[in-house]
């Protein structure tokens, strides 16, 4: 099974709260995705408009065809026309679709490409088919336990996911895990996730057990 | 009637929809958010990183204690122990009902600094309490009409709202405006917004508007 990093990343952390805590009904998708997905090339054009900054150069643009530093801006896949998603979105919804062996899994995503070298950030609000008491604290356990994840969640210290802190580390760090306020007692969470889509042989271990989950 | 600038950037483009496409029923938003909202100060410090990168200096991280070029971070505002949100997010949950005068009205928000100098940028996703014939369709003619919005949504070319694009302007730009597919047809938009928040005169009027509204 060939699965897209970006979705993998996501659902080393959905999964097992799909499979221990509750069935997900819905997920929303919001990303924060690092200038390392587009290749080493759009890295060095990004360090680049940095070093032109300080110089007061101006910035060559050639690879996204825009200011990149200090900006952010819509992933630059090819659009499809009838939906409006990219086509990042439309692989994050069919690869979830396929990792969780259900065709009709609801994901809606919106895919950003933001001014960070590597590692790649996701805002995940997840709807479940029941209610689960102490959702929190359920959701907390299960993801310190998930294989390849890593939870870094210390509110006290205002210490949550970073792209630097998730850079050349294999886990996916989860954190923000909290009761989403808009839907009834324990049926939504919500979190924040981050992920080295260069690095990702805990994430590609985590998609094999899945799988194995999925056959057995 | 006070409102934080970050929920009215929002209801510029929301109200418009709730009050003419179909009444919301619950909204999922993400933030991307400059160092502007942080100060001038904020902005400097972000600055300085990118000339001490270009000099292969360290990095001064006085105010936000942590690399801010390159990376990205939770919002640096106290977090609420009980629900585990942060101060930011409860202001736009509640100003939002504040300004629709629907105390239950329901949001879920998880509110992001990215190294962006100016210019916040929202990722949204909808949820309307009935099905809306040809939604998409619908939805930017409201926003095209609507008082300190400009659409900003052109798939072929890419182009849609960036901070560069937002800042220094009045309007609050709308773009990405598409049906959302995890839920029944007609029942769900996303859309990505962008607005400045320092010149905020439009979104001020724009406010200013549907208080006229809620008091006739």
């Amino acid at each position: 099974m060939i699965v897209c990093v970006f979705a993998q990343i996501m659902n080393v952390a959905v999964w097992p709260l799909h499979n221990k805590l509750a069935p997900v009904d819905r997920c929303v998708v919001s990303t924060y995705q690092a200038a390392s997905g587009a290749g080493a090339a759009a890295m060095a054009e990004l360090e680049q408009q940095a070093r032109d900054f300080a110089a007061e150069k101006p910035f060559d643009t050639s690879i996204f065809g825009r200011q990149y530093l200090w900006n952010l801006f819509s992933h630059n896949s090819p659009i499809d026309m009838a939906t409006g998603m990219n086509e990042e979105e439309l692989k994050m919804v069919n690869e979830t679709r396929k990792i969780f062996a259900e065709p009709d899994f609801r994901t809606s995503v919106t895919c950003v490409r933001v001014p960070v070298l590597r590692a790649h950030c996701e805002a995940i609000n997840l709807t479940f088919h029941n209610a689960v008491p102490d959702i929190e604290e359920a959701a907390r356990k299960i993801l310190a336990a998930a294989p390849g994840v890593t939870v870094v969640d210390d509110r006290e210290a205002n210490s949550f996911p970073e792209p630097l802190k998730a850079s050349n580390q294999d886990s996916i760090l989860v954190g923000r895990i909290r009761q989403d306020p808009s839907v009834e007692a324990g049926r939504g969470l919500d979190m924040f996730i981050a992920g080295d889509q260069i690095r990702k042989g805990a994430a590609t271990n985590a998609v094999q057990i899945m799988e194995l989950f999925l056959r057995h």
